[in-house]
C-alpha cells in the first residue's frame, strides 16, 4: 500500500492529456482519513483545470478529481471514524486516483447502505455547491420560484430535486427537447430549449427569486430581466464567458443581489458547516429517494479520457 | 391656509423650468401630518425628475423635493406628535411648496433644539439613504474599510462621517483637490481626486469591504477590482450610466455581493425602521456635534432655479 495508480494532467492546456501514472499513497494529516477510493466524479471543474485555469488550492496535490465514494482505511485516530467506514468525500483534489486523503469535516456516510459506489460519488461535489448556493449565497425560501440554467447537467438535476424539495416552482433550461424531457421528469415545472426558446419571453411576468447560473456572459443581463423585486442571481460558473453587461437601474429599482462563489478554495471548517447542513436536511430526502443522484455514465479508471470527452461534447 | 404657494415642475425634459403657483394645502390622512415647511433639500434626484426619468410613486404629489424641516401645523391625532413640534421628515415628495404632508413613519425631531431649519432639512434624504446603504444592503461592519464616491456631494458627506463614526477606514474620491481637502477635514483618511489620480492604483492591493457607488458605468468593473474578499458592492446611483461592465470570475472568487436600491419607493413601514435605526444610533453623535450636516448654499424659496442649476454644474 505504498505506491498507487492514479491519473496526472499532462501538458495542461489544450493540448493535454490524462496519463496513469504510480504515485506514493498519501498520508492523512491531523483531522484527516485515508480513503481507498471505488468511485470518483468527473465535474466540469476537472476539465478546466486540465486547461490549465483552475488551480488547486495552495497544498492541494495536483491530481484531478473533487469528490470521491470508497472505504477508509486509515481513520488517522479522528473520533467517529473507523477503517471500513463506506463514506462518500468532498475533497479539493485527489480524486482521480486509488487512495485519497480528506478532512474529517469532508466526510460524509453513505445515504443509504445499499447506495452503489458509483452512484453516491457524484454526490458531494454537486449537493455541496447547490446548498450553499441556494442557502447560504442565494438566501432560497421554501416555495420561491428558482431559475436553473443547465437543468440536465449534475449541478441542474441536483438543483432541480433540491428545490422541489423545498417547494419551489422551478425553471430550467437545457439544450435539447429530451433533455428537457430528463428535467420536467426530476421535477422542474417548465424545462426551457433555449435553442429553440428564449428564456426570457417565457419567463416574462413571471419573475423568479433565484437564478442559479453557471452560464454567464450574455445571461447574467437577461437573467436579471427575469428576477422578481429582491430576488437573487448566484454566480457558480461562466462558461460562456467571465465578462458580463448588468443594467445598474435594475439592480437599484428590483433591490436584487448578484453573487457567486467558488468551493474548492473554502476552508475544511466551512465546508463542515455545509455538510451538516446536508446531513440534517438532504440526507433523509436520499434515503427516502425523494431525491435521486442522476448518473449519466460509468467509466472505468482508465477510462478517464473518454468520460472527460464526453462532457466536453455537452452529450451527457 | 386652504391655498399655498409650491413649485412645479413645468415641461419636464431638456427644456423643463420650475414654476411657482398656487395649490390646495394637501389634506394628510391617517397616520401622516401636516407639516409648513421652512426649508426642504435639494438633491440630484430632483434634477433626475424634472427631466421626466424619477416619478414620483403613485399616490404622492407630482411636486419635487424628498426632505423637510418645519413645525407641524396638524397632527391629525397622530400618537406622539402635536401641533408646534419642530420636526423633519423624509417626503416622497412635496418639498417644494409652503406646507407637505409626511407618514409619522418618517417623520423625526430635530437632533438639536438649536439646530437651524434650513441645516436640519438636509439631513433626511442623506441619512435615510446612507444608513440603509451602509448597514442593511451593504452589511458594514465597525472597523472595516469603505470607498465612497462622490465624497463631497451631501450622500458623500454623510457617508463619510458616518463611516469614521463607526471606525471605518475611508477612502473617497472627488473631483477637485479643494474637494478632496474638505473631505480629509470630515474625516476621510484618503481623498482620491479622481481627475488626476486612478482610484484603482492608489487602492491597489488595500480591498474595501464596502463600495458606495452612485457612479456606475465603468465605475462598476473598476470598483469591483478594488473590493476585498466578502465585499460589497452598493450601487444608489449611475450618474455615469446605467450599463456596466462585471468580471463574474472576480464576483466568484472573491465571492462578493453587488447590490443597490432606491428609498422614494419604499413603504413608510420600511422607511420606519431605518428612521428608528438613525434615532437610536445616529441622533446622539448629531447632538454631540460628532456628525455635523455639510450645507454648501442656502437659497430662498424663488431660487429654486438657481439651485437646480448649482447642482447641474457640480459646484456645490
Amino acid at each position: 500500500m505504498n505506491t498507487m495508480r492514479c491519473i496526472e494532467i499532462e501538458n495542461p492546456g489544450k493540448n493535454s492529456f490524462l496519463k496513469i501514472i504510480d504515485r506514493s499513497v498519501p498520508s492523512p494529516k491531523t483531522e484527516e482519513v485515508l480513503i481507498k477510493i471505488h468511485a470518483a466524479g468527473v465535474n466540469r471543474p476537472d476539465l478546466i483545470q486540465r486547461m490549465g485555469h483552475y488551480p488547486p488550492p495552495e497544498g492541494v496535490t495536483d491530481i484531478p478529481g473533487l469528490e470521491v465514494a470508497g472505504e477508509i482505511v486509515d481513520a488517522n485516530n479522528c473520533e467517529g471514524f473507523k477503517s471500513g467506514d463506506r463514506v462518500i468525500a468532498l475533497i479539493a483534489g485527489g480524486g482521480y486516483a486509488e487512495y485519497c486523503i480528506a478532512p474529517i469535516q469532508q466526510v460524509l456516510p453513505l445515504p443509504k447502505d445499499d447506495m452503489p459506489l458509483t452512484t453516491a460519488a457524484a454526490i458531494p461535489e454537486t449537493f455541496f455547491t447547490v446548498w450553499t448556493n441556494f442557502f447560504d449565497s442565494g438566501k432560497l425560501e421554501k416555495g420561491e420560484t428558482v431559475l436553473i440554467h443547465g437543468g440536465s447537467s449534475g449541478i441542474g438535476t441536483t438543483a432541480i430535486q433540491m428545490a422541489k424539495l423545498y417547494g419551489c416552482t422551478v425553471f430550467t433550461t437545457a439544450g435539447t427537447d429530451d433533455k428537457c424531457k430528463a428535467c420536467e421528469k426530476l421535477g422542474a415545472d417548465t424545462a426551457i430549449n433555449y435553442k429553440t426558446q428564449d428564456f426570457v419571453e417565457v419567463l416574462q411576468g413571471k419573475g423568479v427569486d433565484l437564478v442559479l447560473d453557471m452560464v454567464g456572459g450574455e445571461y447574467l443581463k437577461r437573467n436579471i430581466e427575469c428576477l422578481a423585486p429582491f430576488g437573487h442571481h448566484v454566480s457558480i460558473a461562466a462558461l460562456n464567458g467571465k465578462n458580463a453587461e448588468v443594467d445598474i437601474l435594475q439592480i437599484m429599482k428590483k433591490r436584487l443581489t448578484l453573487t457567486g462563489s467558488t468551493l474548492r478554495a473554502r476552508s475544511p471548517e466551512e465546508k463542515g458547516v455545509i455538510k451538516e447542513a446536508l446531513l440534517k436536511n438532504i440526507w433523509p430526502a436520499l434515503q427516502e429517494e425523494k431525491i435521486v443522484p442522476v448518473i449519466d455514465s460509468i467509466y472505468d479508471f482508465e477510462e478517464a479520457e473518454a468520460a472527460h470527452q464526453k462532457m466536453r461534447d455537452s452529450t451527457h
